[in-house]
């Protein structure tokens, strides 16, 4: 390769791919987005961050206001076949049976250790908060994100027989990486907890702590032998989902967004919020059209169902980012170890 | 002043003053809190940073890590005679009066309106609270951040006679921009509300909204004729003060602060959640010492007291900045206009 104009922007931009958190996006090179097709989509990506950040621009955006907003499940790692943290909280069920004896005969949990799966299907919705309440609160953060942690490690997906953590999408870890270089701050704002995402979002998609939003219990402080800590409690404190997502934007971030992504109509208040506002404001769905590389569905998905979001994109100039037509990559290459 | 190789420090730590936001706080030249006396307390922060800002040193904290937070009334402007907050709500009474007729006849509000002090302290906290829910919510965010920004841009203080956003501690602007440059994410942690100081935080203390936590009041998502809007419930989401602070940080933030900075017993557990974990931890006390330049007041004050804290902190290992005796100034200069 030549040592062209367009190879030493190539070199400053992979500097701050380096310098910037989140290991796993690959440089972007001279072009910020190598695994998204020439279509429009991309360029819709690229177009929206140029006028924003150019200073004179009448949608000009100063730094301190970029800010851009993701969902996770569907929108930055696989969803399918079922929600991760749904795998996770049955995992969890058997990790925490011994020291719970009464579970091997109290529905849904008996159904969970004897893999009942028509038991635990009965159970329904209400089952499964009740699941995701005994493995997810009445215990430290600290216990629980020590939980997370060991999990998310040892887990893989049934499918790709790798690490949930790397069922993430290459194109759009390019997309966070630089809208990141672009001086925006990327966040998180999804319907699974922020106690599940946040002890390995910041090394998988470069986002902090502090910029993930999500589903949250109420907690309070403790002190026990002189050492405080946040006991999590059974109570839903905010369910980020849906017009959840705006409010939960509200109270974290505190101003509106100027980007969102999402792929499912758990997302569509949180576009139209970014994009009905006044000032510039972009909305990209994810839509799950390559059941090859991953999966495809839309109207009819148990988990991230789109529909109205397909129905009112084009009339609202939502983007639609049609995976197996848009994306060259799905998934990173394995690091090689 | 010679050309020395600490003015070219200087001029560096100047550049990264000017480049960062929170435009109040002087350039730090080469001693980076000039307005802090050569005592303990500025040596107990300037060694604190530098042991967990070292690399190789047993307490370094990653970058990523650096989390510093900060009260607000009494830590980093003056909360005496009453709570600026206070002074807002009531003088919102005063502003809606006209659209709220029914008021002229009804307590606390009657009280507020005509001046009568004695039915309004009568009326006590509870009507205090009654107060501050009229002026506060039942509004969207946008309207409530626009009250906030037209009334801090005209209120003055009533004996400094000065806009209240320069009734702040210039040696407390310094630690926050000394902070920022030694590579740590600055929050405020406050017992007022979230939106009240969103609004003027950035410009005064360089915090950006998504980085200031505070009381909240629930808040849904509305959309009227098309144009989506936050708008504020009238109950209480997090009362985050004293054992709500290190909930609130542990909500918003997702990790244990380094170093916590407060003034009152409201302070004691987040300094505690701070300070008693694993790891480096730093706590500060600022001790209202000056009633010449500010006020002096501890343990019987009715607001900021401050009691436990003084009592534990020499046990604890917080360090008390002694406002007569370790700040050489307490406000800001004017800007010259």
């Amino acid at each position: 390769m030549r040592r062209t104009a367009a190879a030493v922007v190539g070199i400053v931009a992979a500097t701050i791919a380096v310098w910037a958190p989140g290991g796993t996006a690959q440089p972007p090179a001279a072009d910020p987005l190598p695994s998204w097709n020439d279509s429009a989509a991309k360029k819709a990506i690229v177009d929206f961050v140029a006028r924003v950040t150019k200073p004179g621009s009448s949608d000009f955006v100063p730094p301190a206001g970029r800010v851009a907003v993701f969902d996770n499940d569907g929108t930055l790692w696989c969803e399918q076949p079922v929600y991760t943290q749904v795998v996770f909280a049955l995992d969890r069920v058997k990790a925490m049976a011994a020291t719970r004896p009464e579970w091997k005969e109290r529905q849904p949990f008996q159904a969970v250790l004897e893999g009942d799966h028509k038991s635990l299907a009965a159970a329904g919705q209400k089952g499964l908060v009740e699941v995701v309440a005994a493995t997810h609160t009445g215990m430290t953060l600290d216990a629980f994100e020590s939980a997370v942690k060991d999990w998310i490690a040892m887990a893989r997906h049934p499918r790709f027989k790798r690490p949930y953590t790397e069922c993430v999408y290459q194109p759009m870890l390019e997309v966070l990486a630089y809208l990141r270089a672009s001086g925006f701050k990327t966040f998180i704002v999804s319907g699974g907890t922020a106690d599940f995402m946040r002890p390995w979002a910041e090394q998988v998609y470069g986002v902090p702590p502090e910029q993930v939003i999500g589903t949250t219990f109420k907690s309070r402080y403790a002190v026990t032998d002189g050492k405080p800590a946040i006991v999590i409690e059974p109570t839903i404190d905010l369910i980020d989902d849906r017009a959840g997502k705006p409010v939960g934007i509200a109270r974290l971030i505190g101003r509106r967004p100027v980007m969102a992504f999402g792929n499912s109509d758990g997302d569509f208040e949180m576009l139209e919020y970014t994009t009905a506002g006044p000032g510039p404001g972009f909305g990209m769905l994810v839509h799950h059209t390559d059941a090859d590389r991953e999966y495809a569905y839309d109207r009819t998905s148990h988990v991230g169902k789109l529909e109205r979001g397909l129905d009112e994109a084009a009339k609202r100039g939502w983007v639609l980012a049609d995976m197996k037509a848009d994306w060259k990559t799905v998934f990173p290459q394995p690091e090689r170890k």
